[in-house]
């Protein structure tokens, strides 16, 4: 039984209201025709093509089967289902009324699923193109911005525009403003003008400022997108005749306190703020060949946990606020972890294989930017090796149990390098977890590659530094204890402002500096009177009250 | 006469009531005793070396006096005045007292200062070390993070410690946490531990942990700060027997609208919320040689400028909030400029013309950073060269006239670049404002250094992409109208956050990373009840009673 969860982030496309997908061979053309009476919540109408949660969760679900259902698509189109319009972005009634945190983590969202798109094109050879048949504004425009292609039709009418500045008063906080200046490289002044008029900007004079890549006359228009697209598609390295896997529903049982799948389950402690995530390695070994594997389809392990620790952390995030403390545990098998890895790495050039290892890397970094703070316990029976030892560099501590338990024969905890820690899953800032953890100190990195495969156990562990601190059993329940109890009565908003730094060491990236400049500026303008309180702009849009701001500048 | 400012920026050394300086040959002593009854504003007590923005101003003005008026000094040691105690940081009263638009304002400029530290270690090689002599917390560990080298005393009981998190709430967000991970490269987990403390640490853990670079038994302090400030000044370039010039006070006048200096002045429009700050150019030919430009000390053109610039800048951020808007004019003779740049570029190695230099990239990367919109108009009369030019790529937008205007006949206006334009003026982010403004046309670089010192009038200025748009005469007032009284209209918060993204294309450095990520979110944090609310920890802190916090993660 799957009980109700407030936001779901699983769907299939038999249940989209807002999205439905075309097949042309090798293109895919993503059609986007929201349901205006299909919001999340109540209380608002999706015209025009705007959107709230519920139509990102659809993407991004198009987005994730396009990848791995459809191996033979080499170009995804996004269009616009109706006429005249491509999208007016963001629903600005459902901005309005939403809490802050449901607009922070509505934006977060929206923000990780264009980086998926970005990721396809580059890491899948599954080209995004965009053809804006239409106004595409804000949001709308933001969405082109993450394809690799932008066409905009020529009919004296269709444009481009970030008009939240002047018309909301909130910043186009979807990537636009670092992807204009850092990934379309608009000259700065132009981008201030663009970024400054409501009515935004067409034709050649669009091309000219570099926010789109051709126009099109209108007379022409489809078959210049599908030329386009064909020709994109010829440069992608996807295997035509491959057959795709089927992503099925979630194993997701969820109760009160409890959400199990799989190898993933959750118990929430309440009282205590805490969340506890158990992920547990194979229970199967790991498949005699690559056919086999395919075979498998979504209970291939890796995908498996993939799938289930993505999920978990996107419901913790949406619907359980209050949990401010993640606890990862593992549990399982090392080996049978790096036997996985290995498998991952020897069939690199397969194409599934190769989406699960993006996949794996994306849901790592989910975690990265999850306002929650994470601490790994690392005890006897877990298994951090390779890919699940990311875990524990992706938390904010890691704790480590030196020796055994009294009563449990089972070997003292270890931690196990593998050659997944060291390049399968860059972070945003483009370093692996551990040269970001060791920015300082770059001969560990060559320290922990010598011990790729070798069990290293707690005291050995905090040398290389690989945890934050070991502790003997004796001493283990009292400094958790205490930790917790520290954690858990912080502000939760410094928490989330510490650890946005704190993570984030050394380079920037235009991913990073989306999730930390833009977005970091973006929550300081959805706290401000200017654009939330009551004669701010979001508030007063489409009332025909004009916004009374408090001039200061800050 | 000098009008009485609300909060003044400029000061001396007589008049210091919380820093004094001690000179031993190449060494100088920077020595903070804090006035706990100066504060700047009424109702708090600067206790335990805490610091507002009175206390900075001086550190700031004790920064940049060592630089120009004492080139024989080659290390500074920071250090306490009092016993037993080091720096307890910013004051928390005045921080939960201080209007949000305060804080921030305090928080950049603090920033600021402690950038000019870095750059003094860096650039000018006036070595900056910390002696920490008692608990430093908070700012005061901030201090000594900005310094080259960190000793701390090992009596059992001095530490260093960034309690902020923990004990207000707020994040230690004057560079504190992007200096842990960046500068010190203290390890992620290590710097989530110690940003959670209030205790601090010291002894043998500071260092081992990468906090601070040395401890030193109690009774070897003195001695060894002393050797290890001569070993840091043997490193330095300066020279020993050169005289340093005399930074004089400004040539200021002060009216209801209007400030007054020798070569910038700046006309307030209140009912507009627009001032016009016009630069004008050398009113004397450029020095017959380097003895004569060291005789004319802050006279001489380049600082004049320079500190006039500076001053206006930090007067409007501090004391104008509602002037959203500045217009930029310079007045004046392009070749006089130009000649004062190439008198820089050919004294580099000398050290007053190299502070000069670098001090005038401080003042422009103080506009980068300033929440104004900037628009820098070129019209007739106007001297847009070398140096003066980068007014016009630091503004947001730059309008020239084309041609002439009736009845004027001067020259049409003109842009002509120099060698100032590509190379002597880096942004934070490390590029120069041109290579920032062309990053996606990188051509448009070498075709600018083609021109060189050729006037560009305003439609080829337009066409090679230096100014945002060139108009005639004729549609001038128009245009110029129509844009003020929409950029006046916006909500003064997004523009602030637009222009902070806007402004900062392409990498990021620590220094970007400080301005972007860290003081976004502060800023957030700075808005949160959890901090500034009635039961917030910044509003409760020594109140004995405990915050009560909103447990929700955003």
């Amino acid at each position: 039984m799957d009980g109700m969860l407030a936001i779901d982030f699983q769907t299939t496309p038999a249940r989209y209201r807002h999205w439905r997908i075309e097949h042309d061979g090798d293109i895919a053309y993503l059609i986007m025709d929201v349901d205006a009476a299909g919001g999340l919540i109540e209380g608002y109408e999706l015209k025009l093509n705007s959107y709230d949660l519920g139509v990102d969760i659809e993407l991004n679900d198009a987005v994730q089967r396009l990848r791995f259902e459809h191996p033979q698509v080499r170009a995804v189109v996004i269009k616009s289902g109706k006429d005249n319009v491509f999208c007016a972005g963001a629903n600005i009634r459902m901005l309005a009324k939403a809490t802050h945190g449901h607009k922070v983590n509505f934006c977060k969202f929206t923000n990780e699923t264009r980086l998926a798109i970005e990721d396809a094109s580059e890491n899948s050879q599954q080209i995004y193109i965009c053809a804006i048949n239409g106004n595409a504004a804000g949001g709308g425009y933001e969405l082109a911005l993450a394809t690799d292609h932008i066409m905009l039709v020529d009919d004296r009418r269709s444009t481009v525009a970030l008009p939240e500045t002047p018309l909301l008063a909130v910043l186009p906080g979807t990537g636009g403003l670092t992807r204009v200046t850092d990934k379309r490289k608009v000259r700065r002044d132009r981008a201030d003008v663009f970024c400054s008029i409501e009515e935004g900007i067409r034709g050649a004079k669009a091309v000219e400022w570099r926010l789109v890549d051709e126009v099109v006359p209108n007379s022409k228009w489809k078959e210049a997108v599908t030329a386009r697209a064909h020709e994109i598609a010829a440069r992608s390295d996807r295997p035509v005749k491959a057959k795709g896997i089927s992503l099925t529903p979630l194993a997701r049982k969820v109760e009160a306190d409890r959400i199990a799948y799989s190898h993933v389950d959750a118990e929430i402690d309440r009282t205590r703020g805490l969340v506890t995530i158990t992920v547990r390695g194979p229970s199967q070994a790991v498949p005699a060949s690559l056919t086999a594997a395919h075979a498998l389809g979504d209970k291939f392990w890796p995908l498996t946990v993939a799938r289930e620790l993505e999920d978990i952390i996107l419901h913790l995030r949406a619907n359980e606020a209050a949990i401010g403390v993640v606890l990862l545990r593992t549990d399982g098998h090392a080996q049978a972890v790096l036997d996985h890895d290995d498998f991952l790495a020897k069939a690199k050039d397969d194409w599934l294989m190769r989406e699960i290892r993006h996949y794996l890397k994306r849901v790592l970094k989910r975690i990265d930017v999850t306002p929650r703070s994470f601490i790994a316990l690392i005890e006897p029976g877990s298994c951090y090796a390779g890919t699940l030892a990311e875990l524990a560099f992706a938390a904010d501590r890691s704790l480590m149990l030196t020796g055994t338990r009294k009563g449990d024969n089972r070997e003292p905890a270890a931690i196990t390098l593998g050659a997944a820690n060291f390049g399968f899953y860059p972070m945003g800032n483009g370093l692996t977890r551990l040269e970001t953890r060791f920015l300082g100190e770059p001969d560990s990195i060559s320290q922990g590659m010598a011990k790729i495969g070798i069990a290293i156990e707690g005291e050995t562990a905090a040398k290389l530094g690989l945890v934050t601190a070991a502790f003997e059993d004796f001493d283990w329940y009292d400094e958790l204890r205490v930790m917790l109890e520290e954690r858990t009565s912080f502000s939760p908003d410094a928490m989330t402002g510490m650890e946005a730094n704190l993570r984030f060491a050394g380079p920037e990236t235009m991913e990073t500096k989306i999730f930390g400049r833009l977005t970091a500026w973006q929550n300081w303008i959805f706290q401000r009177p200017n654009a939330i309180g009551e004669q701010g702009a979001l508030k007063l849009y489409g009332s025909g009250v004009s916004p009374n701001f408090n001039k200061e500048r800050v």
